[in-house]
């Protein structure tokens, strides 16, 4: 958990700042709200710690809000206590994202004469998308947003166990929800089975028709806008140091849908895939229950690249959808609760040459240059709206697990990733300087 | 609830007998515990009243377990509290099975004189598939049994809503888990979408495979044992009343597969269908969860019928599901938890003529004689074990929903099947003293 005496410490001059978009609980988007009961969002929490005019004002982002977790998931800690085991610390949050936020607060707190002014913001929707938080930048950018010069964003992994990294892209989310109905009550599979048309199995044919066994998503037209890969981009790929064995160890497959380091990062960062997360509506319990469901939502999603067009996927999706349920009578509704475009930055951007040669400080190498296969949606918000650098730093290593069970981050990555980010606060200033130098000297000649 | 003063009142000679057996929480049947730890089954009930040699001897069974219900399923009523709406009786157990438990209950307190011995068995697991009744009858056989003239089970539904029916036969039960599994922990769809052959979409495909969307089982050699139909048991079907509109207001889908009232009986009776009921371990909740499920696990059934062999179904599903997952690297394992045989007996039974006349009495019209599609394993076990006539009587109406919310049994029909009961006690003392008269005279001549 944050600590609340040493955070509000950091808070100066705007403490707590509350808005009034609808709120809604965790995996409750607005659209599925059935009483139409609008509800305020959770606070973000905006806070700075100087306001030196010659000093360059970094802003860290973060969010405390976490994906769900149950014991009963297959955790071996409890996941709400933190629990340190062989190195690691483990428990919801230790990676996403509430570690990187402490050890920011850390790394502010240990140095002793900041040469940069920071500031911060940190929320609670970044789980469900966000919401709320592209209307607070937009009403902030003129007034808290209009000293930053440098967004950092901490809250994505290593491609690696151990070699760090920086981020300049990110993958989007399309979510999809498709419900098939019958009727309004669940029916005995003895008494109806056989001469109905059920509403799991239309859902079943649905969910098989989007994917084929290579991977490739089978909804026409779906590739049509993803960028084309070039030769000079082909070659960055080749000098990432990526273990395949260890990724595959990682997340524990016997074997990948693709064969080399190449395809693989290929298919994680710069083409679109589709899973499917589950089912809602049907028998979900350890056991037995014959029973024919009536109502069953299923559940995936989209990652789409540049330049797919959120809205073009959307009637894909759909499109596709209603194809296929010809002879069923069964209702389909098919809807897109979530929907988050993707992310892609220069590398050469100044803040990126800071972040480098902070890292090459702390752990005596060059990061790699990655994309993310995920969603992080913020970054794209940020530079949209702000218009400033927007750098991705992670700490994580590529195993810490987040959105999964036993998720951790390791008390080495905390700690160096806390000084990391004292180097970066160091180089930031750096690079302010030589800019100020720069610009004197220019003054006068 | 059963009153249990009530109750106790009726229980004779033998109260309480306990069990041995392995005793498994509702739907975790024993196959499944993880620890291998051995539970005792909960108890079964058997009572008798009346020990008159010169009587027939009349035993009821029961079942006091029920389906799982929450609120949040969709009740109108708190399942567990027994409550009454415009004539009908709303709650879990209401038709399945307390309430033709309490009906027969009603019906042996009400009769002053009986006519018959009365005995009875009450049990606690059926909607489990009754584990350990089998073992119970076998002991029982030559004790408890052994002057048993009639087994009488009321634990199935009528055909209509209105019009009164006996039942001679019901479906089997096959059901399957379908586990594919890709590793030890869930992942997230960003950092490993599009790169692994995901367990769900394999799932997917699997059950997709197994029916076609005019409701066949693509099993190969799934039909090849099913009794052919006789031109006899064709017309057995012309008779019946069964009302196909008001059968699809009862279940509320708005088409059904086949078009004629035989078409529909013959599919729901004497020909086998496949039902999926839901998936474990995929994300199951309202809202989104951008999660790869690492281990899930598909659930489905098939309602056999005469004289489809179990052992042989078992493995036509199973080199089925091999057939899929070759170019998948993921575990599958297919189990079949539950296995019941269907059940088939001869309606020109003396038993059933019984039935019949009582259903005349109390209701003024003859039954339908039909079959349930559903699982009644206890008919089946009753017969083969004690070679005793076994009917099965049913009192509750085809829209009371048994398995699905809003459970019900109409006031008027648990009125009026108290009385049937008491008017079978009497048309089996007569079948009984014209069994003795014939007998009778048979010696003197």
């Amino acid at each position: 958990k944050l600590d609340s005496v040493r955070f509000m410490h950091l808070i100066k001059s705007k403490s707590i700042e509350r808005f009034d978009f609808p709120w809604l609980p965790f995996f409750n988007l607005s659209l599925q709200l059935p009483d139409g009961q609008v509800l305020p969002l959770p606070p973000v929490i905006l806070g700075e710690l100087g306001k030196d005019p010659q000093k360059p004002t970094v802003c860290f982002y973060g969010h405390v809000d976490v994906q769900p977790a149950k014991k009963e998931d297959g955790w071996n800690t409890d996941p709400y206590t933190l629990t340190e085991i062989n190195g690691n610390l483990y428990g919801r949050g230790a990676t996403d994202n509430k570690g990187p936020v402490l050890a920011w607060i850390n790394a502010v707190e240990t140095v002793r004469a900041m040469p940069v002014n920071f500031k911060f913001v940190i929320e609670g929707m970044e789980e469900a998308g966000s919401l709320g938080l592209d209307k607070l930048l937009e009403k902030e950018n003129q007034s808290f947003f209009s000293d930053v010069d440098y967004i950092v964003i901490s809250d994505n992994l290593w491609l690696s166990n151990k070699k760090p990294a920086l981020t300049y892209g990110s993958r989007g989310n399309a979510c999809f929800f498709v419900e098939v109905e019958c009727g309004s009550k669940d029916l005995h599979s003895g008494t109806f089975g056989g001469i109905i048309h059920e509403p799991l199995l239309d859902l079943i044919a649905l969910l098989d028709s989007l994917v084929d066994s290579t991977g490739r998503i089978q909804i026409p037209g779906i590739y049509d806008s993803v960028a084309a890969l070039t030769e000079e981009e082909r070659k960055l790929y080749n000098s990432i140091e990526f273990d395949l064995e260890e990724h595959r160890n990682n997340c524990g497959v016997k074997k990948f849908l693709y064969g080399t380091k190449e395809e693989i990062l290929l298919h994680l960062w710069r083409y679109p895939s589709l899973s499917i997360h589950g089912i809602e509506g049907a028998f979900h319990e350890p056991g037995i229950k014959t029973v024919i469901p009536a109502k069953v939502i299923g559940k995936f999603s989209i990652r789409q690249v540049p330049h797919m067009d959120l809205s073009v996927v959307k009637k894909q999706v759909r499109d596709k959808s209603f194809l296929w349920p010809l002879n069923s009578p069964n209702k389909l509704k098919v809807s897109m609760p979530l929907g988050v475009k993707p992310w892609l930055t220069d590398i050469n951007d100044l803040l990126y040459k800071a972040g480098r040669r902070a890292i090459k400080t702390v752990f005596g190498e060059d990061p790699d240059f990655i994309r993310d296969g995920s969603t992080i949606p913020v970054a794209r918000m940020f530079q949209t709206v702000t218009q400033k650098s927007v750098m991705m730093l992670p700490i994580g290593a590529a195993d810490d697990g987040e959105h999964s069970q036993n998720e951790k981050i390791s008390r080495h990555n905390y700690i160096e990733g806390t000084k990391l980010f004292a180097a970066l606060f160091l180089e930031i200033s750096k690079l302010h300087r030589t800019l100020h130098e720069t610009s004197h000297t220019e003054t006068i000649n």
